[in-house]
């Protein structure tokens, strides 16, 4: 995990964003980590990974950030990795997810970034996110150290809730660590607008976490004679058959 | 304030976009620079903007116009500004919006420039309007002197309203702004058609408006053998707690 | 209009794609004119479109054609075209549309390119098409002579009307045209999975025909210390006034 | 077809995309061929399609894959084919689809690819699935050897059924091969939310195999005082009939 110095953050409705962003540089960092989604476009060969330094202006922050009274939530999305096969091939090696970040609220408008939890979802728990009707509520459970010594130590749930009056849900991440012995209960009220927002953005999102962005077709460049491979045989697998 | 020369705009049919359009060169200009969106990839260093000679190329005007008898409405995406830190990543620095500009009518399909009233549509806003039911109306408040000591002597607010037959929408914007002690109220019948429009390009801007369009995998040169840096940290951060 | 020389057009299920295109050469070549939806993104330097050697080669042809037992109807895209101010701005010069291309059978498996008809949609026609209910229809009126000698001749009118049963819609176009002594009409009933293909269609291409595709954000080249202007100015429009 | 060698396919839940993807060499080629989507931006001069060395690198493989108890169903999406003109211009020559895999289970988490069985989706049969309500289903039929003289021969059916309660769908392939006197069904039960992620990828994906992504408008290079050619002749088709 990241060493983060405790740090209050303090917003008013319109210099949040620039309070957010511009306090200490070392402030800067700390709260970027949390949301970075980059064009982490990883690659490796043959299946070993490469990093290479100069790559890191990549990443960009953009995190979707609901304040409310009790806590915060931010919401950003993972791109996935890939590795680069000896044919040159690429494939998708770690999915990317949406990063649901919470803070909890330490005074009025201060929120507490030392005591945040995160909660990544995968692209079908999307998938239940985007589909959610009004009336509709779902619930997620992870565990991070799932296939680990630690299984079962850490136990998280999301879930998203619909308030009576149909104006929007309640999303609330409920974290118990026995390994810290501690209990984190995290929730924030979202309009029918904000979570519109995120139903959005997280449907943009979607094919791009699961790599489908990449399918996009290149334009040759016609005045310049080049041309790309034509591979008819994946296309006709099914006729072949 | 820009300055503006008084100007009136005159339009048929046909020729409408031409003649808003091809008029004198400052005319032109002027009419632009309500609907300036371009990629206004705001890049500073460590919290420094600095502003480079040629990239005003980059500018593009395409707003979509609603011309109705008593005012005309544009709607246009502003896209958000970037800061670059020392690390070479970049953070969104003013959030994007949806520029909303009224102009009146002053005649028969002649519209007053100079009383054009403006409201920018935040993320959030945008999410009230692509999610209104057909039954559904929203308002929303802006005071832009907010925070300075004009606050509260400028108030803005923009209603959506459904027509009572299903038909579409009544867009208003009211402007009481006692420091000029002017009170301005333009509105603008929309039909379902055109709420269609908007709701479409405002779905596909929101993305764009809050940063995560470049969200987008850049294909990885593969023939070149480079390679991006993996960055496996932020992506573990929720197993890591 | 482009001269064509009479032609049958003849397809059977699978090599019909492979038949339409692949006819002697200037069958190709009539058959795309159809359907060119190309990157006109047509520039001029204050106000003087300047058509440029070379670029032919960014035409794309890929319409989406509905063959039914007496009529196909071909849809595509067209882009808009782009003037470049003597600042380096671009505006809109002409809107896209989406082109209905609609073709009489004369015949099984036979169409008549020589007596095609078409009629562009604009952006708010789009929208009507891809907000229309499931028993909902809409009809627009075209003059293609407005606002000349000849206006009143022709008239168009084409008109999406559900099936009775819930299976689909009707889409025809009727035209009138008293400069030739011609009347025709063209219709073909397109299934729920074909409309849908309309609707995610021209949804899609909605932002582009309006010129706001343009919207991306480019991703700035960090490691090469480049940046781009930073414009406050537009942005601060609503705060000013 | 493809020789593949038979292969059993093991995963658990955390480490199934590197199990399947790192295996030995031959078995992650193997595995990608069934869902390799690449940038297969086929192009050939006048109709003549021509291979180039070196391109191989475009291609990309990130299926969606749904793991259940008695099969796996992977989805991915196929770009289209182009064909160049002699004069420049692209027209789509073989549509693109999206790639439907299903492989049965043969034991706790393990899938025979050997016995694996394909059906690709059209543009308009992608329109059924993501246009098909939550009580409603579908059904597609292929036959492969269609205009061969193995016609009905292979007979391929694909089912997308809604559960009664409301919580997704089951999705079957059937293949009964009289050539190889076999007979195959395999069936997969999707939940809403998967559903929900095929429906936003593959409308994601649908202007992408018709070939309407290269609609997007590039941006010219304006400081280099670079224009493109204007095409009105195209626009202007309609108002000169």
């Amino acid at each position: 995990m990241m060493k983060l110095s405790s740090r209050l953050i303090q917003h008013s409705r319109n210099q949040l964003s620039r309070k957010l962003l511009y306090g200490k540089d070392g402030d800067v960092k700390d709260m970027l980590s949390l949301h970075s989604f980059s064009h982490r476009a990883g690659i490796s060969t043959s299946g070993q990974n490469i990093a290479v330094k100069g790559s890191i202006g990549d990443r960009i922050f953009a995190p979707y950030t609901i304040f409310k009274g009790k806590a915060a939530l931010s919401v950003a999305p993972m791109l996935p990795t890939f590795t680069k096969l000896e044919s040159g091939s690429l494939v998708v090696d770690r999915r990317g997810s949406i990063m649901l970040t919470f803070m909890p609220a330490i005074g009025e408008r201060k929120y507490d970034r030392e005591r945040r939890q995160v909660f990544s979802l995968s692209a079908t728990e999307v998938g239940s996110l985007i589909s959610l009707g009004a009336d509709e509520s779902c619930e997620f459970f992870h565990d991070p150290s799932m296939l680990t010594s630690n299984a079962g130590q850490v136990r998280k749930s999301l879930s998203i809730k619909p308030h009576g009056n149909g104006s929007g849900y309640f999303i609330a991440l409920s974290v118990v660590n026995n390994l810290l012995k501690s209990k984190d209960n995290l929730g924030v009220p979202v309009t029918t607008a904000e979570f519109a927002v995120m139903k959005t953005a997280c449907s943009f999102a979607l094919p791009h976490i699961m790599g489908w962005d990449r399918l996009t077709n290149k334009m040759p460049r016609g005045t310049e004679g080049q041309t790309s491979m034509i591979d008819r045989q994946a296309l006709s697998l099914e006729w072949d058959k």
